[in-house]
């Protein structure tokens, strides 16, 4: 039980059993869909019945991984579970599979070991680096369509290999993908060229409200409800955009503004020296040094002025 | 006279001469500095002569590339081109050279043979990926300051493996580059992920200027001379701005067009059906499939009204 395993015996497990489960984590990314799906036609070229599941369903950015045939219907019989760090990440219509996992196949150092068997590989960029590896082990490598899941999987974890966690290793998995016929250009442009209308009118506001304080060494945005209906951009839209202020150049705190109810949802990044989460914590919140939040139940002008006053103090105390 | 040599024959070449003079072309990008850079720590490191000149001097932008030392003086004995497909591309500074190149390195396939004899490899992302195996027949590979000459000049040329110039073998000189040491995260974020702020003012009136057309199909951006002295922006910072509307989905059209004296430079750029070079042709200006360019003589609107009827037209027959 709670085993930490190898590559070899992950392959033997996968080879041994039948009627597989694949369970990806909920708000499904490319990493994994990419796994599950790669692993997904490994398995059934391997004459398996295999079928993958997911708490929020399979997104439409995404449907280029999917199989064209109708899932397989059967009682599963060896639960995968892939790319998914801690139980709570299942999502609800995962629920019937809790303390049922048999495998879990993963690239975070966070995770929690409740498979039975777990193959993890906290260096590896994504965990369909991973999957590439396994796939490998069961003889499937290099057909077109697993190939496009792992390089999808790759290529989103690691933002267009732009990321730290792109190592070495990590390229040369992607060569040999693309050396199999994948057609990254087009990936690529999907995944992180095109934008859609309401994402290219959240930017436009994420500009239109930012405001650089501390000598241009912090960028504050405000997203109000009204501007937020005026984008008429959906979540997904949003994604990402609290890591907009940090990017630019000389900016080493960014805070974005969320209205929320009676206040503001405040996320605080930094780049190099500032204790985001020192910051956040002053206001009843918390997280990591580079990436923290918190909620300020205070209107747009008194919530950016209390957080200023505490990013000024931690830039006077940073240069003390 | 104006051959075309093989790698073997380059490497010869290099270590028969001394007293070499590296040329990157006008407006250098991370390519040809870091093609020439390259050679410069490979050639330095067998113990000779040698200098990179660059009409346009070298931006501090790629600073991480260059040399401390300062330049060797010497009165150049041969003579290498790195990424110049045509001697147009020398710029004023490097007019003396003209007609004198011993060797070309490049991987355009528009290449003129201007050069005595050049090494041409049109499959390759950059010119920095066939300086990598250069610098392996020399001997010299796996220098840091050298290795992290080729990573940036592929990444830069692939917009970090975004593009459809980037192959298998991109990815497995990248990988040997970062297992050499790059510090590819870092690279990656000043090249791709800092933004100045100037080039975020640009893109807010980019947006905010932004019109739709054609149900969605069409996107025009109009940027005057008084929303860029707003801006505050730079010519370097308006780069590539004419890609963006063509990145949001749905656009197959995208124009931009650019307030000069008593008109507009008009930038069309397509994605699948539309041809940009018949729509500017009409115009008086020409260019390629996907990119074409003209100038319109006429106030915005009246601009705006004869390139969107064009444009409508093109759709029309397209669908017919």
């Amino acid at each position: 039980m709670n085993e930490r395993i190898d590559v070899h015996r992950a392959c033997a497990l996968l080879q041994q059993h039948d009627d597989i489960l694949l369970l990806a984590h909920m708000n499904p990314d490319g990493d994994t869909l990419g796994s599950c799906f790669a692993l997904y036609y490994a398995l059934t070229g391997l004459g398996k019945r295999v079928r993958v599941a997911c708490s929020d369903g399979f997104p439409q950015r995404y449907a280029f991984l999917y199989p064209q045939e109708p899932p397989a219907e059967f009682e599963p019989r060896f639960i995968v579970a892939a790319d998914i760090a801690d139980e709570q990440l299942f999502g609800a219509a995962l629920e019937p599979y809790l303390g049922r996992v048999d495998l879990c196949i993963d690239h975070h150092p966070s995770n929690t070991f409740y498979a039975r068997e777990t193959l993890l590989r906290a260096d590896a960029a994504a965990t369909a680096e991973i999957v590439s590896d396994v796939l490998d082990g069961l003889g499937a490598a290099c057909e077109l369509r697993a190939a496009t899941c792992i390089y999808t999987g790759i290529a989103t974890d690691t933002g267009c290999f732009r990321f730290s966690n792109t190592k070495a290793r990590t390229h040369t998995v992607a060569a040999r993908m693309i050396a199999c016929g994948v057609d990254n250009a087009a990936i690529n442009y999907a995944m992180f060229s095109c934008k859609t209308r309401g994402r290219i009118a959240v930017e436009r506001e994420v500009y239109n409200t930012m405001e650089y304080h501390c000598g241009g060494r912090c960028a504050i945005v405000c997203l109000t409800q009204d501007l937020l209906l005026r984008a008429g951009a959906d979540e997904n839209e949003l994604d990402g955009v609290s890591s907009i202020p940090t990017q630019i150049e000389g900016v080493e705190v960014g805070v974005t503004l969320r209205e929320k109810g009676n206040g503001f949802k405040v996320s605080v990044r930094t780049n190099n020296i500032i204790n985001a989460s020192d910051i956040c914590g002053k206001l009843g919140g918390g997280g990591h040094a580079r990436a923290a939040g918190c909620f300020v139940a205070l209107p747009r002008a008194e919530a950016c002025s209390k957080l200023l006053a505490l990013i000024e103090r931690a830039f006077a105390e940073a240069q003390a």
